[in-house]
């Protein structure tokens, strides 16, 4: 029988237990006491080099994480930073319910590497506590990273305000396009170029490509950037420029490693405690609405005896 | 010239100023020290009775709060809470940008009234301070009650989140259709069936209506009412149904002003109240994220001595 005790499971998860692993990945889904724990003892430890891959769906981005998996497993190399000998997948659907841990339906594919035992795929769902995914993801990859994963790749299903929030809370993030997307990604310009290190076209046997690449480059004129996201057309089907891929995204750390790296660091860790905060304070409100305190402020206000922003002074003052 | 405090603004405002009245309504614009002065007096007042109007845009709003407008001026009787001598029209775009109290272009029409002494007519907007509109609306609304208006109408332009919450502040919400607009309600249906007291077919003399009332009635069956909303069609362009609006319009303000009106006033006060907690939470999370201990958790972060849960307890517990 495996531990109920954070610590103990991190022992057994750096051993390579993958069913300890994946109960400290249900703590942190799951809220609660044994996350706060979990959590605790994850940020002690080195994250893992996040890449995010996003987009809208139907683009082919799992047939793509399946080829980049395979591609960095045979690499085993971070560049300049060392090798790594096993690699983390976690596959976010915010709109799809919690099916305990379930593998989805279409990463099915991924299966192939289901009895690899340097592969760990995890598909995140939520039971809706505080803060859903956007807090569970990043909690999550702080869990690999203690486990000694090095490389972990966050697949988000959509384009929603959701979904590119946890992709950009990777250190690079890929956006997913396909030949003859123009109009769809014209709508969604400003959030695309927000978010992405690399651009891919993927399918790019297909008619359309340059169109499509001018359009993307057209969108980059547009702003200024110390890093130029490079465009990769790739075909995922048959690999097809899964390496330059690769190359881009080893480059993009590369960059990021630079000498702003520890500023990059500072950006994302305020990122992450903004998140919690927000959750926080999210709840403050929620319990402030549930008790007498607020309720007399009510009679006050029925009363005429107070006024919306002296009352709410006067709850926060007390909570 | 007139004063620029608010007690002082308010005793001439009581004495038919309108120059001290659209003071007092910038001060709420405004946000700041005159604003939160003028709310404190105004809550000390009764509200007036809170007609709001929405709906999508080309939906003809204006003609029928402008028709309405009149016909309340005539009628001059809020059923059994007695008379009033004049009415106060909000008019909110949250689209539009701030444009010093102007009133927009297709206010105009309203321009009938704008001689009238017995009519106050604003355009609001916002310099874009804590909250918006969704606060300086509310608090606009108190102002007027303070100044005497027991009957006041809110029109908002369009039907997005923001448009809603501005509405559904009334005591009594107007969702104003058109014959044709069965795909359109379709869509968001359960925002428009959650905010509607009373819906409005209007441009009834096209074709269509029949179809729209059955679709209206069918999202009406599909819950359950202790006021169930009626469906009264107007032609506001020749006034034809504006009398049966405003029958329907005091019926249900005598039902809310029923057995159940404490209940009701303590929902809309505490959702006042709401709004203003999350606002000044959410400057709390601004101010936090601006100081010394902010930067000193994202060290203790950046060196692992910290997760962002007890980091955000730290900052949470010294501000």
């Amino acid at each position: 029988m495996i531990p109920r005790d954070p610590s103990e499971l991190f022992a057994l998860a750096n051993n390579g237990s993958r069913t300890a692993l994946a109960r400290l990945l249900s703590y942190v889904e799951a809220g609660g006491a044994p996350q706060r724990e979990t959590v605790a003892l994850a940020y002690q430890a080195a994250s893992p080099y996040v890449v995010g891959i996003t987009g809208a769906p139907g683009g082919g981005k799992s047939t793509l994480t399946d080829r980049l998996l395979t591609f960095s497993l045979e690499r085993r190399s971070l560049g300049r930073d060392g090798d790594f000998d096993q690699v983390g997948v976690l596959c976010v659907d915010p709109s799809s319910p919690y099916t305990g841990g379930a593998i989805l339906g279409d990463r099915v594919r991924m299966q192939d590497h289901a009895t690899d035992e340097r592969v760990f795929i995890r598909s995140m769902a939520t039971r809706g506590h505080l803060g859903g995914l956007s807090l569970a993801v990043p909690d999550a990859l702080r869990v690999l990273g203690a486990a000694h994963f090095r490389l972990a790749f966050v697949e988000t299903v959509g384009v929603g305000q959701m979904e590119v929030e946890i992709a950009s809370a990777a250190d690079t993030t890929v956006v997913v396009t396909n030949p003859g997307w123009g109009d769809a990604m014209q709508a969604n310009k400003a959030g695309l170029l927000e978010v992405a290190d690399v651009f891919v076209i993927n399918k790019a046997d297909r008619a359309g490509v340059r169109e499509t690449r001018r359009d993307l480059e057209q969108m980059l004129d547009l702003g200024t950037h110390e890093w130029r996201p490079p465009i990769i057309e790739t075909t995922a089907t048959n690999a097809g420029g899964v390496e330059q891929l690769w190359d881009a995204l080893v480059a993009h750390r590369d960059f990021v490693r630079g000498p702003n790296f520890d500023a990059h660091r500072r950006k994302h860790l305020a990122r992450e405690l903004d998140k919690v905060l927000a959750v926080m304070l999210h709840a403050q409100v929620t319990e402030l609405a549930h008790g007498d305190s607020y309720d007399a402020q009510i009679d006050a206000l029925l009363a005429g005896t107070t006024d919306p922003y002296h009352a709410a002074e006067t709850l926060l003052a007390r909570s």
